[in-house]
């Protein structure tokens, strides 16, 4: 599945996903548009089935799947939201899904996975190591490899959330995604520029994992090494797929300090009271760190998702004085 | 304004502050659904103005005054919602609020009230203290004591959230909301048992806190001395005017303990990943503890506010694993 996905692709994947996925809410908030000077629209795929976007593209690519084929179950290898992701969309057709997981992957990521009714495989923490488990369980089982980013069927349904959110607000002046694998960014693009054309899509990427921001300069893919980010879902460089589409369509890749992400982490839980993960924060934190660059202001923003593991943080708050 | 509030009071406090607060939505989880065997309609209190079911009651209070009774503004001593509420409110009407918090007050309090526009005089933290504070306040400027509960008009605002979740979701089997000093559990009670009478009304409270289960049981008021919940918002006592409604109107008093207030607490932020406060989570932990006792199973609850302050959670979650 290595053709680049059209707007008919994401058209279709809008169909297909529809009886399984939410058609998440776009929030705004007074107090964040005054902070940034700006009309921001929030596409809420914290909401989403899964917690994350994730459920867009591994529905889409499961239920695209021949009934020969799918028998045989899907794998990937992922210890974040896309492995949850591929596990309930699996269990929704009926088949089995392969995660392969490095041995070291927190034991509230595993729980999730398996909780969701995937089979696990627990590998070496290296590209190598996973790599040859992923081979192995595919050799095994016959099961289709669902890459989390760098597949057609997944950057479809990725796309279908930028797809709803111009649906609800037509004439937005800019759409900011985040961007890890570009999966997310690179279905966004081709949705935006098809059906609002006139609106610039922008990538937001941490300064510590900027692979996309160096490989839109240099022409070709640069793969972030080891990068050190909190926003733990954009670590990951950009795949040949997700490249050049990214290269065709994207306006700009801005970079985001850990210090603004963190910031526009804690407004959106406190402003808009709602949870999203550091990966989500990272366009709001390029919009109030960039704001003064961005032309127009009616921006579209995706919140990719919520899942943050709140046994992390502290929970007391016993010594707060009496309220009314 | 000693007078029980009725239902025609609830119905005028909608019509007057329905331009200015949200009619917040009405959210569900599956998975809390099959955690508590129920059917769990929330409503959403913590998206509303001022982030919280206050701006009800004070904003309601505040448009109830008379142009000359306004025009010497409104007072108040509270550290919690009730201030901030009816800061923002003064704040629309255009007009004055005041507000006596104890100068050991949080910062982030004094700020939020502060940035609402009130003007603040300190005291000193015991009943007496703020008492004596706000009585000289009132002396000086002739402004409307605002209570935060212990008040028809403020009673009745509160009573239109009940009011809007019976409107949204018309068949519920009960309905339960968090008690403190009452008021929203009395405005609660009687909207329900007016518009739904069919169905059963629960007040929730911490074991901690339990001075409404305490003086339902004694037939008189017995306040709560120096509770120690992480529930702040549900430390006050029942008042004068909200304890007979409620021992009216009100099916059971539940108690929930510390345990199942943070386990709630945080499903809730896991689950529907919705930022709400301690006393916000008290109704669902009674859910998930008493939930073999309620009749039926279609059950709305009160989810009172929002406000959190996130100075005192650790947000460093930097050591997590590669994601995709």
């Amino acid at each position: 599945m290595a053709s680049r996905p059209a707007i008919q692709d994401i058209h279709e994947a809008a169909e297909r996903i529809r009886p399984w996925v939410h058609r998440t809410p776009v929030l705004t908030s007074t107090t964040l548009n005054s902070m940034c000077d700006a009309d921001i629209f929030f596409k809420c795929e914290n909401f989403q089935k899964s917690g994350a976007f994730k459920i867009r593209g591994a529905a889409n690519a499961i239920f695209s799947l021949g009934e020969k084929e799918a028998l045989k179950g899907v794998a990937t290898h992922s210890s974040g939201n896309h492995a949850a992701a591929l596990a309930l969309a699996a269990g929704w057709r009926g088949i089995k899904a392969y995660v392969v997981m490095p041995e070291n992957a927190p034991l509230v990521k595993k729980e999730a996975v398996a909780g969701y009714g995937a089979e696990i495989t627990l590998c070496e923490s290296t590209l190598q190591g996973r790599e040859t488990a992923l081979m192995q369980v595919v050799n095994r089982t016959g099961a289709s490899f669902i890459h989390p980013y760098n597949d057609t069927r997944v950057i479809s349904g990725q796309g279908t959330a930028a797809l709803e959110l111009c649906d609800s607000v037509p004439d937005l002046d800019g759409v900011i995604a985040p961007v890890g694998g570009g999966g997310l960014l690179s279905g966004t693009a081709i949705a935006v520029s098809a059906v609002a054309p006139e609106t610039l899509i922008f990538g937001a990427e941490p300064e510590n994992a900027d692979d996309a921001y160096r490989s839109l300069r240099a022409g070709r893919i640069i793969p972030s090494e080891n990068p050190d980010t909190i926003a733990d879902g954009l670590r990951t460089s950009l795949g040949g797929l997700t490249f050049p589409i990214i290269q065709k369509l994207v306006h700009h890749i801005m970079l985001v300090s850990e210090e603004d992400i963190r910031r526009a982490m804690r407004l959106i839980w406190e402003r808009m009271k709602i949870v999203v993960e550091p990966s989500s924060a990272v366009p709001l934190g390029a919009l109030l760190a960039h704001r003064q660059t961005l032309p127009g202001k009616k921006i579209g923003i995706i919140l990719s998702g919520g899942n943050v593991d709140l046994s992390t943080l502290s929970w007391d708050m016993k010594n707060r004085t009496t309220q009314q």
